[in-house]
């Protein structure tokens, strides 16, 4: 991968080589912390969200390395003691790296990746993981959305230009498949992540040539069996449309069969729709008709229920920088420490309940009902609990604890894998065609009034009992004090 | 630099192939174009736009190459021309590139960057172009807001986390950096561009100890002469900031002065406020205030019309994704064909008038007030006609053409400069403090109107009589067909 050739090491907060340089110094370097990456809400106040980066952030723990150049950097900042000098240049990744698998449907409030390790280390790491997962989640999950409101039209992200640098363009493209569309405009993303391009014409090809008519007929010579014309140049119904049954007869008499037509401005619902029956009018039915303009779930859903005729979305700059609501807002909060190979849970606090941390070390354990295969809540436990049995269990709100219900006949699946092991990558990573088809098999098991647009159902995320104590107990501690 | 060992040449939308194969085939492929970048609306619906980005565009062009698996790639998909494949293996950037200097302050529907070149190889620059572009002027042009309601505070960017991955973390530091903000939590942008880099402690340094005070005093150990300490991890008023004070008052009998506080939670106006008056009280006067959540324009301006007690702000998800309105829409459009030499201006037309493109080769010339310096209208002209020559000028709108003003004593300034001629780079690149200080001195000539965050004056950007010619007979000839 061309794109690891970059040491990334460097993309901290300062305040985390602050941090570890004081941690070492005052003899603390070693002590170990666990940190969990969680988030608190789901972008556009959705109901889920995808999880993706996981990848990347292996890539990333994976080559991990100061060099030369960068010991010399922080020796001209003048702050840094000479151990935290000689501990960066023989850096050496030695945590342990828990995750959910890459493409679960994921809730706020759970631990999505927990970080055990030196203090120093897991600390340092905190940027690159966030900006890694969030990114890619923030994609994936707004994807969903928008192909979930296609329903079943092929979505294909086409956003590169407006992306905010290459790696949102290579790695928004990653991301996007993850989440359902089918191909991204991107050549990188195809040969570089396996991300199926497409691709057709721009309106300067149309613009190149002396008319319309003759920019089509170059278009159909050089790809006969892959002809889809960009008809808006100048005037759909007027000229696009007539000239590309023009040149679709010209293909046909020659034997070749056209694909179809893209609209990318004006009014989509109108233009659509006397743009079929143009073409079906012509004989071409099968010609398939793609718009690409300003696309986002709200768009799509307004134009489908318009009756648009529509085959095939195109969706840019409101995919790519997830517009409405551009921040996945994960964070990553030590939730505990080890003292003598005791774990001793901590805990943030806040005005705002909801920011308050879940301390502990911790696993995942979601239910499935095992007639339906819905899920139907997650429960977060102390990392060694015993698993639920599938006896009915009782669950209850974390914050409002009279809510309670009762699930049974369920399977408990725990999602949080290991991933290293004292540094160790010990987790075969699956590829992107197997990521994706989880995040589609996952999401088919997720109820739709959880998957709604707009005010879904707030899925279940409860504490077992043990953790609620452990919380419960820390916060009321600290408000005696 | 590192991050070049990246070979981005393929990141492209893969029409631009589809097309530029077309071309070769067609025996178009050396057919001149030229192509303008340019931008229709300000975010944000701002009156003004910072553009950044031009030394990566430079880097990028100077990199542009092909390697085995590219051109392997390319075979892979069955329908390019072994012309194609040979021009790509051989290829050569050849293009002649004109750009407003890096930092100006710009304005929609001026051409900001021009190419020149054989059609194939202008075509195929398109997305990395509009990439780098917008993703830099979007950032720079939010943090310009920014700085500007802080009015004389300092801003320092704090949002790699929720970057849209890792170039968007590096350049959105360095396109702030640019905008105004004195310095970035990004240590890689510090490294590999010299953006300053600052920070101090997490909430996790203090929670890693068994107490806050014993937390404070750790970092006053190891950072006695830079001690700034984040008061808000359990409770502002009760407990951060009497601890603080203990350990100032601990540092300055050892005759250290410390540097202040960060509240990075709660009601930051209240809190602000109440914190300023027990350091004041304590004989900390001079300890800063630093505060740093979710703080963007609207919540800083609102700050201080509060009276919240503020030194210095860190900015973090709302700049680094300008998360109101996350895309810079600048495009990319062919505007002239060469024909034996003859420049043959070419329109993109739409029903939205605001879309219809400005044909020709063009320059802008900006008129400065004599007198006050200040930046009075952009002339948007051929490129060959002569430059306003300080007569009194008579400009018009180029839609609303009865709206008429006349500029006199102005020094009329050529925007556009020729970077590379005929592929090779004629032109050097200023560096990134001189960068920043252009875009400073430049903002300071733009008048407040223009400025202001809502509703502000549009700034002129008209056209010559000859260019507005042009664009009207083009367009009257396509109405007339």
């Amino acid at each position: 991968m061309e794109n690891l050739e970059r040491n990334l090491t460097l993309l901290a907060d300062f305040y985390e080589f602050t941090m570890a340089n004081g941690y070492i110094k005052l003899g603390r370097g070693d002590k170990t912390g666990y940190f969990d990456y969680f988030f608190r809400r789901v972008p556009d106040d959705g109901g889920y969200a995808i999880f993706a980066g996981l990848t990347q952030l292996i890539e990333y723990l994976e080559n991990l390395k100061f060099n030369d150049e960068d010991i010399e950097y922080f020796k001209s900042k003048g702050i840094f003691s000479d151990e935290f000098l000689q501990t960066m240049r023989n850096f050496k990744f030695t945590c342990d790296v828990w995750a959910v698998k890459e493409g679960s449907v994921i809730f706020p409030h759970e631990p999505i990746v927990t970080v055990k390790g030196p203090l120093y280390q897991v600390q340092m790491i905190e940027t690159m993981l966030l900006l890694i997962l969030n990114h890619q989640s923030l994609v994936a999950t707004k994807t969903s959305r928008i192909v979930r409101v296609a329903n079943g039209r092929d979505v294909s992200e086409f956003g590169s230009r407006r992306a905010h640098g290459a790696d949102a363009a290579n790695y928004g493209a990653r991301a996007a498949y993850i989440g359902g569309a089918v191909a991204s405009a991107n050549a990188y993303a195809d040969r570089h992540m396996g991300i199926p391009a497409t691709g057709t014409m721009a309106h300067s090809w149309v613009q190149s040539f002396d008319s319309e008519l003759e920019a089509f007929r170059a278009y159909a010579e050089v790809y006969p069996d892959s002809c889809l014309l960009l008809v808006d140049t100048y005037d759909v119904l007027r000229s696009g449309v007539p000239h590309a049954i023009k040149v679709f007869d010209e293909l046909k008499a020659k034997n070749h069969k056209p694909i179809g037509v893209r609209i990318d401005s004006g009014d989509i619902a109108y233009l659509t729709k006397a743009t079929r029956k143009m073409l079906d009018e012509a004989g071409y039915e099968d010609a398939v008709i793609v718009v690409s303009n300003s696309m986002d779930e709200h768009k799509i859903k307004d134009l489908l229920n318009q009756g648009a005729k529509i085959d095939a979305f195109g969706v840019g700059e409101r995919l790519i920088t997830a517009k409405s609501d551009p921040v996945f807002g994960g964070v990553y909060k030590l939730v505990a420490m080890e003292n003598d190979g005791e774990i001793i849970p901590k805990i943030k606090i806040s005005e705002d309940v909801e920011k308050i941390t879940n301390p502990g070390f911790k696993q995942i354990y979601r239910l499935y009902d095992k007639e339906t295969g819905y899920m139907e809540a997650d429960l977060v436990t102390l990392h060694d609990e015993e698993a639920p049995n599938g006896e009915p269990l009782e669950i209850f709100h974390p914050l409002f604890t009279w809510k309670r219900s009762v699930v049974s006949n369920y399977e408990a699946v725990p999602l949080l894998t290991q991933i290293f092991k004292e540094g160790k990558l010990i987790y075969k990573n699956p590829d992107i065609e197997e990521i994706r088809n989880y995040a589609k098999s996952e999401l088919d098991r997720v109820w739709e009034e959880v998957k709604r647009l707009d005010s879904p159902h707030a899925y279940y995320v409860d504490l077992s009992q043990k953790l609620y104590d452990v919380r419960f107990n820390l916060l009321k501690e600290r408000n005696d004090l």
